[in-house]
């Protein structure tokens, strides 16, 4: 994520990103091509560009499961971050020789150099880099995702979730945009609050949001309906890391996610989704807050709790009518 | 509580404290008496006595609850610190003018100072202070109680519940001393750890001994048997404060107490009995320990969570038999 600027004891993320896109629409190989709006296209093309992410990030972590869940992982490979990293960059730390095995490189900030030698923005994943120069493409969280499902499309698993529902996107969108303010946001903007005000709006903003979800997956198996989409990665990327972390770290203590049922089985049943499950990693997510963030914690040290081994029990949300994957679904294809 | 020292990484409570005792077999007026291991004995006496406490402070709890369940309101008073104070001092911030209205100072240190002109230890509550001369009898905080229970008893409330039980003693001391060391200044040691070895092994002995209460809980309606006693007091003044601090700003954060059945329905049951729920304040606890620790919570913003209002549901330990008072014991009198 990008450094982030705070005035009047408010959290402001910022949000200037490396806005190029990868579209199905060139020719692999072709260079990439400027558009009037002054952003590059870049062609989709298998084995060309380089996922980076890191287990702790949450918006990293949303790439991470889109990309496996529709079965890009043949196609864009994996680069992995460790969980810490100073004001200047994530570095690839957890590598042999604490350098990435494919772009040769410690600190990522030097795929950003290599792209703008100016770069004056974070250094932030997820990223998607061009493995032949070495440049970084985009770190545009929200459009990497969106760009998995619409562009890369004739690269995905035959039995790949449909995760943008036809007819129903921009509905998707203004669900998405809205949980991202009061809940994948908003617990930062509890976190990083500098008044007790700004927390104190954060807060209440975060509940409200979280108890309208929570009525409506008492309705209903995912966010969108019987079927999962890119509004539940986005959502379940904060919620997994919400009791590890938020609740304690970032002071979003009115109760655990694991005291609201719906939003419990709800994420149970996700974290049983291999894609979810096994892209989860609490042990670095905890070292990357807990030891990231010394204005907020400044002994450094990572609490044990909580015990989340409850996350392997039954979900119990098959009174709702839904399915993960088309093959499951006993259902017209919704594509 | 004392300054507190810190080695290693460890948390070490300064336990040096002034050990004077209030005694029956003195006649009331009469001056201190020097014992020979140099400390003085004073009389026990109505009105002669202020009792200085603090709502936030575990310590300073136990001794305002068994002042109210043993009814020495009328001959004992009580002065309250307000929740935050600095280095140096408690101080007599929420009272008219800012100062005690009985002793007339406003840093609780001047009585100490008063005492002892070069007082060094810590400026701690609970305190019992000679209203007479305005200076401290006592700060130990162990011997406050017990003596409340023994020393004192001519003055006890006729129904007053027998808190140290006739022939355990001993056994109850052994307890209060595991407890104290494990849970009540167990979450000191969590909180307070300079080294990630230092919390974990804190931690682990948090729990536990948590996990062995909840089990004798389990069996019996209180830690001692059918009756309440100053374990449970000693016990509460940590619960009570658990999901609300120690569960986040110390990290003690496996789970919470509302999570572990036995031990839930036994502090709710404590919590409405009013000398122990009517003495609770969870806002000037959440004032003192987010205000007070800036190494722990630099920004000093408050938490608004947990949402604690379960407290007073059915506490259901009607299935073990017990009672608080003995007149609702239906059993001879322990005395």
């Amino acid at each position: 994520m990008p450094e982030n600027s705070s005035h009047a004891g408010e959290f402001h993320r910022d949000t200037r990103y490396i806005n190029d896109r990868i579209v199905s629409d060139l020719p692999p190989g072709s260079p990439p091509v400027l558009t009037p709006d002054g952003h590059y296209l870049w062609p989709v093309e298998s084995g060309r560009y380089r996922l980076i992410g890191a287990r702790a990030c949450p918006w990293a972590h949303r790439a991470i499961i889109t990309r496996r869940l529709l079965g890009l992982d043949s196609v864009i490979s994996l680069g992995l971050a460790g969980p810490l990293h100073d004001s200047r960059s994530w570095t690839f730390d957890l590598d042999p020789h604490h350098k990435d095995p494919v772009l040769g490189i410690h600190f990522l900030r030097d795929a950003y150099l290599r792209r703008f030698p100016d770069y004056a923005q974070g250094i932030t994943v997820p990223c998607l880099i061009d493995v032949t120069t070495g440049k970084v493409v985009t770190n545009n969280f929200q459009s990497i995702t969106e760009d998995f499902s619409f562009q890369w499309r004739k690269f995905h698993h035959h039995n790949a979730p449909q995760l943008w529902p036809k007819d129903r996107c921009e509905e998707m969108r203004e669900l998405m945009e809205w949980i991202y303010n009061t809940i994948n946001n908003g617990v930062y903007r509890c976190g990083f609050a500098q008044s007790q005000h700004a927390y104190d709006t954060a807060y209440e903003q975060l509940w409200s949001a979280l108890d309208v979800l929570e009525d409506r997956l008492s309705r209903q198996r995912f966010l969108m309906g019987s079927f999962l989409s890119e509004a539940d990665i986005r959502l379940y990327c904060t919620l997994i890391r919400f009791d590890a972390v938020y609740h304690n770290h970032f002071k979003c203590n009115r109760n655990k996610i694991s005291e609201m049922p719906h939003l419990w089985g709800y994420l149970k049943e996700l974290f049983q989704i291999p894609a979810f499950g096994e892209t989860t990693d609490f042990h670095q997510i905890k070292q990357h807050y807990y030891g990231v963030h010394s204005d907020i914690n400044p002994t450094g040290i990572i609490p044990q709790g909580p015990d989340l081994s409850p996350l392997l029990q039954p979900h119990g949300r098959e009174f709702l009518p839904g399915s993960v994957f088309p093959s499951e679904a006993g259902e017209p294809d919704r594509s």
